[in-house]
């Protein structure tokens, strides 16, 4: 089990501290890495919004948010009593220049050389704002560090535009920008997969690699986000940050080290090796699809525009044909989908190696399948590497496609910590290597709003699909039409 | 699970029948094999042995062998007195003329056109003039097949002298010399494994793997069988058969199906380029040791020359470093270890791939282990992959050696068929793809006589090792000497 080193002391300000994100992830993260230990009692949390609240109704608040998930053990339930008297709650209206930030002040340690995070889950329009706000007030001291989440700004202009704004209060090396998806157990065992094994890298290029298919499926819908989520869309809400990350991991080259600057130098180079998808290819390479009334374990739900409550065309839906334009990634296709409503709740990265040049055994038609590395995110994080093996028994040589599975569950102690936990604690150590640079953010923009571009030039289709299904049919046949298809739960 | 395909009818003839290989394998498999229906009704199994002995004796002496270990299940129990009315004994020298042979002639079918199988669980210096035998009487019909155990002679000389016997009787293609080795499962899914994934291939070489290790280890001693192990030893017991075949299926290059003559020509080149052992090379090369007292679970046993009874060179143990010379094998050694009283009984396959070229991880010293793969024979059949991956958990980043499992009883229905059950399916079948063709036989011979004449000409030392450990030390240092070592039970 892993040892646990405690973090150097730090204050915490959680900005938007009565958001959703604040409550279901950031408190609680804090609260477990206490309750481990690792967060030493020199520490501080604050947490920030501008809603009037006492103290101790921000506690009551934030711990129904933990416990109200059976998951808790008795003993963390007991620790919630010592953990929230250091959780201070302070109204502030941080885009403004109120006199919530005295309160701040107090609320902080007056060591200007301690470390601080500054967690901002705000709207990013007011990101610059916060950080002006901040530097006003000569809150941006030395050790001070800043979390920004996603998506930073909705295209290369406004994410520029913000990245400059924060970049005039902090240096690029104290700007975390976060993506919860590289916190994830097995999005790091991926790099280590990759890079501390001889088995794969020799393979892992156009010879050896048929295709690649990343998909992060959701059942749930838009829902109460519907109105904030019409003016973003699959796209830049999953594609622009979670799946390009995702597909920089798997396609990058190896890096000199794991340190900060030579792993997302390698990942820049993927996403300006990205081919740029244009009006002429993007009925090709890209489906935008919208889900419709449908059914959901059982249960009927409704179609994504009578969420809205009005027509709309924005996609809830897109799953896309990506090149990687290296030597390593010719010819290579990167098959990306991502959705609300699908069939099931999975993320994960599909790695299928090349089909065997010739056959000795005389398989059955169908009965060899290429090797695939299943990298699952969830849910049941693990990795897989299916293989052909012979099937045992007498009756002649028959194959049988099985799984060399490494669960998490069945192979480790459980209860690793969350994403969010882990991204945390790597703030505090000021470990920059799982987020992401200002040139990553905006080149994954610069070929994003390239599909945008495409879509609107070309009028792009926007195709319907019901709720509970994998998509609209054009994805499925933008497959078909190379002899592929998507891996569905069912099919290995 | 296999659908068991019933093969044609066919007579067999068991010579030896009271011998240990006929009564504790061959009429147990042929029982199995009936009671799942895949030897029809309409074949005959006769037992031929010199003894004179009732009907009724040697059923219930073959009955005492099939259940007086305890894994047969009620149904077969009451299944045997079914079959043993058609297992007829004949008493019958098979090396001589007598009356026996007429015997044997009133208990197989009369038609010529049937498969039979004359197999010798009999001494390899007869099995010349049984094969005259069989002439004379005019037993070689068409589709008869004669089965031979091993070893085929003790050198190549005596090899050649019975192959050219038995090829007198029997064309090449019905001589099927067995090597149970070669009807284990895994070690037919080794072949799967190579030729059916596409994974392995590209580096199954020197650019891709460091070494191979080959181990057969035994807990039991000589004991009863010492008089005459005595006169072959480790080399000429197991090596020269078990263990090169072993290292053929590894070493070969693919063939271009699995049809017999495929197989046999790509091992038969990997006999012929393993690189002959001289008098110069024999020294760092082969290490030979003989067992001494010790003790095995918690039991004291006796030293080898003791159960002997006389002061005896013949080594119990023989650990080789061999190596293939050509393209694809440059350089990378193969290890192979076999002996009598080791640590723990084991046979398995090694394949160690190579380090990575550079660690971008920064590992603790010792913590970055190569790949391997181990293919498991026995006990517990499996396949195993280790593969680095991230410990999962706060606390940075640490590393994780961990088997990827294919377990056989994990992951099938178990109580698949033993080695002889699949292998004398094989032979009713005419798939020699499992059996040696002669010029294997006698080319391993040819190197296992170059190691030999090696030992005689240097008057190699025979190392002395304690019963119950693993071999003697200059075994270790053999490896040791190029920064290896043997992976114990213990070490992965």
């Amino acid at each position: 089990m892993a040892e646990l080193v405690p973090v150097e002391p730090f204050d915490i300000v959680v900005f938007g501290a009565t958001g959703d994100l604040a409550l279901r992830k950031l408190i609680p993260a804090l609260f477990h890495r206490w309750c481990d230990g690792q967060i030493t009692d020199d520490s501080r949390i604050v947490a920030a919004s501008r809603e009037p609240m006492a103290q101790e109704a921000f506690r009551e608040l934030a711990s129904t948010h933990i416990f109200d998930n059976g998951n808790v053990t008795d003993a963390r339930r007991k620790a919630w009593a010592a953990f929230s008297e250091r959780l201070n709650y302070v109204d502030l209206d941080a885009s403004g220049e109120g006199e919530g930030w005295a309160r701040l002040k107090d609320a902080l340690d007056p060591d200007d050389d301690k470390i601080r995070l500054y967690y901002l889950a705000l709207p990013p329009s007011i990101y610059g704002s916060v950080c002006a706000g901040l530097a006003r007030q000569g809150l941006n001291t030395p050790n001070a560090r800043i979390v920004l989440e996603k998506p930073i700004g909705s295209n290369y202009h406004t994410a520029r535009a913000i990245n400059d704004k924060v970049g005039e209060v902090f240096n690029e090396n104290n700007i975390f920008r976060i993506d919860h998806y590289l916190g994830k157990e097995t999005v790091q065992n991926l790099l280590i997969l990759r890079f501390a094994n001889y088995l794969f890298e020799p393979m892992w290029n156009a010879n050896g690699i048929d295709h690649v298919q990343i998909t992060v499926a959701e059942t749930l819908g838009a829902g109460k986000r519907a109105s904030y989520y019409d003016r973003s869309g699959a796209l830049r809400d999953m594609v622009q940050n979670h799946l390009l990350q995702l597909a920089c991991l798997v396609a990058m080259e190896p890096p000199e080290s794991l340190e900060a600057d030579s792993v997302r130098t390698e990942k820049l180079k993927v996403l300006k090796a990205l081919r740029p998808v244009t009006p002429a290819s993007v009925a090709n390479d890209v489906v935008r699809g919208q889900y419709q009334a449908g059914a959901i374990g059982g249960e009927t739900v409704p179609g994504y525009a009578e969420e809205v409550g009005t027509d709309t065309e924005t996609e809830t839906f897109v799953a896309i044909r990506a090149q990687v334009d290296n030597w390593r990634w010719a010819g290579v296709p990167f098959y990306m989908r991502t959705g609300k409503r699908m069939a099931s709740r999975r993320s994960e990265i599909i790695v299928q190696f090349k089909q065997i040049p010739h056959d000795i055994v005389g398989a059955a038609k169908g009965a060899l399948h290429p090797n695939r590395l299943v990298i699952r995110l969830q849910p049941d994080e693990g990795v897989k590497l299916m293989l052909m093996t012979k099937d045992p028994g007498p009756g002649g040589l028959r194959l049988r496609y099985v799984p060399l599975n490494l669960s998490y569950a069945e192979h480790f102690e459980a209860n690793y910590p969350d994403a969010y936990e882990r991204l945390l604690m790597a703030v505090v150590r000021g470990n920059l290597s799982l987020f992401m640079r200002r040139d990553e953010v905006e080149a994954a923009w610069r070929w994003v709003d390239g599909i945008i571009h495409a879509w609107d030039e070309s009028q792009a289709k926007l195709y319907g699909y019901q709720a509970g299904t994998d998509g609209p049919t054009p994805s499925a046949l933008m497959l078909a039409r190379e002899d592929r298809e998507w891996f569905d739960a069912i099919s290995y």
